[in-house]
């Protein structure tokens, strides 16, 4: 799955401003998380979904860099205090923890700007043209705002401490993880001037991975040890947060997330390319011990 | 100054979300600040610019909304305890002290992100086209991110205690408020399709007044009452800022502050339509007293 991953990270700090004295730890702390080693998930699938229907990972790439910048600030900004409180990320020290909160915040902010400056980037036009780079703005806000990824965020916060049922946590992340995850394969497909029904089928995939995902990182939570994982084991049961794992049990998660798997690899058929990265992809996130 | 702010108001509500069971807190977070009784002087700029310039006031006003939900934003994370720690914003509670840090923070980043969607929206392309409405989108992705108001409340942190000179206050403030106010005359400039002129024009107006605000913000910091302003009086020199009142003195920050006003109202000379309005904001806001 790693073979454009040092592409897409060269191209994420191309989009860094340079370091001054006056601003350089803003800069610095963006660039400390976008650098953390994440596993480029959301990427990879905007340039996949790009190339399978007949566009370039080039192309794609400002895309791909924007929704990397978004996740990232959503796990700076999930990370501190005031949210989940969190001092280890990927098995370094959280942003906040590193740079401070104040200097954490606004580097959270940052990116979430930044990511609206790819897609509107001469670099983005010029690969793209202007119609595609609106329409990335348009999936990316929308994706990212108060009825998608911030929408998960609030709705997790208020269930805190609250039993709640498996269809409301599916609600939740559908809109915490999933919105980004659908946007991602959206702007691959805007990139490449995909069909409807490529467009749909895509969305198709990223639904059905998106919630396996979120079902397997409950699961490592509790089967997991901190350093195969990077942050700290059981943190969901100690914040007293109801997850699949907890309502539905392992086993039963595990059989939900293999049939979301199933589902998603389905979901390519259409496509006429070779998909052959996106099915591993899949069966690789419902494999990963990490 | 005051005629269309009824209509920006609306317009603002326009394009938050429907609150529903689940996201409704954080919707209405995002409305209390957004609703909080600003004075609306950056979607002023953008729609007088955009009318100077032969625009319409309708066509620039997603443009409008989108540069005072960013501004609006800001205050929000501005007042988080981890920033400014403040209480009291435009004589009422800020959003945390009614939502708790946690939304706050959210409803923060839901209104940086509904502006994207706002400048990407239907009604922005129906009304200006695709192509001005991704130069807005550069535009304010540009002003608010770590190159511009980012970058600015970094350097105001780490500026915290500091003897600073008051070169280093202008190249903060330039950032700070400067860039977003600089950024709503471009976008007025975008909605009417200005030339080069008007543009350049528009933009030495605003970096005039932007530093002139500022400036008498500080001066209103120390002669002001707590009831006239809505926030504590003071708070600057609590919080150990150096500030031009403490580093010029009231006297000659009341003659740069005229100096800057007129300018601002000198580079309005190149307009060929009434820019009194423009003219009398300039002054008003030299005079204000809160």
């Amino acid at each position: 799955m790693t073979d454009n991953r040092s592409g897409i990270e060269k191209e994420l700090l191309s989009y860094l401003p340079k370091k001054d004295e006056l601003t350089g730890n803003l800069i610095s702390s963006m660039e400390y998380s976008l650098m953390a080693g994440g596993k480029r998930v959301r990427p990879m699938l905007v340039t996949e979904f790009a190339k399978i229907c007949g566009g370039s990972e080039e192309a794609a790439m400002p895309f791909a860099c924007a929704i990397e910048m978004i996740h990232t600030y959503s796990l700076i900004h999930d990370d501190l205090p005031c949210m989940d409180n969190d001092d280890l990320r990927r098995g370094k020290p959280t942003n906040h923890k590193v740079y401070g909160e104040a200097c954490a915040l606004l580097a959270g902010s940052g990116l979430l700007t930044l990511a609206f400056e790819a897609a509107s980037s001469e670099k983005a036009v010029s690969l793209n043209g202007t119609e595609k780079c609106l329409a990335a703005v348009s999936v990316l806000s929308q994706a990212a705002g108060a009825q998608g990824m911030l929408g998960g965020q609030i709705i997790d916060l208020e269930s805190e401490g609250k039993k709640v049922t498996v269809d409301h946590l599916k609600t939740m992340d559908a809109k915490k993880t999933g919105a980004l995850i659908i946007a991602s394969a959206k702007l691959g497909c805007i990139s490449a001037g995909a069909t409807r029904a490529q467009t749909d089928a895509a969305v198709k995939y990223a639904e059905n991975i998106g919630l396996a995902f979120q079902i397997i990182d409950d699961m490592l939570d509790i089967t997991s040890s901190t350093e195969e994982l990077g942050k700290p084991v059981g943190s969901d049961s100690e914040n007293e947060k109801s997850t699949y794992a907890a309502l539905l049990g392992l086993e039963e998660c595990r059989r939900i997330s293999t049939e979301l798997t199933e589902n998603a690899v389905k979901a390519l058929e259409v496509f006429e390319n070779d998909t052959s990265k996106l099915r591993d992809f899949a069966y690789y996130l419902l494999n990963r011990e990490n």
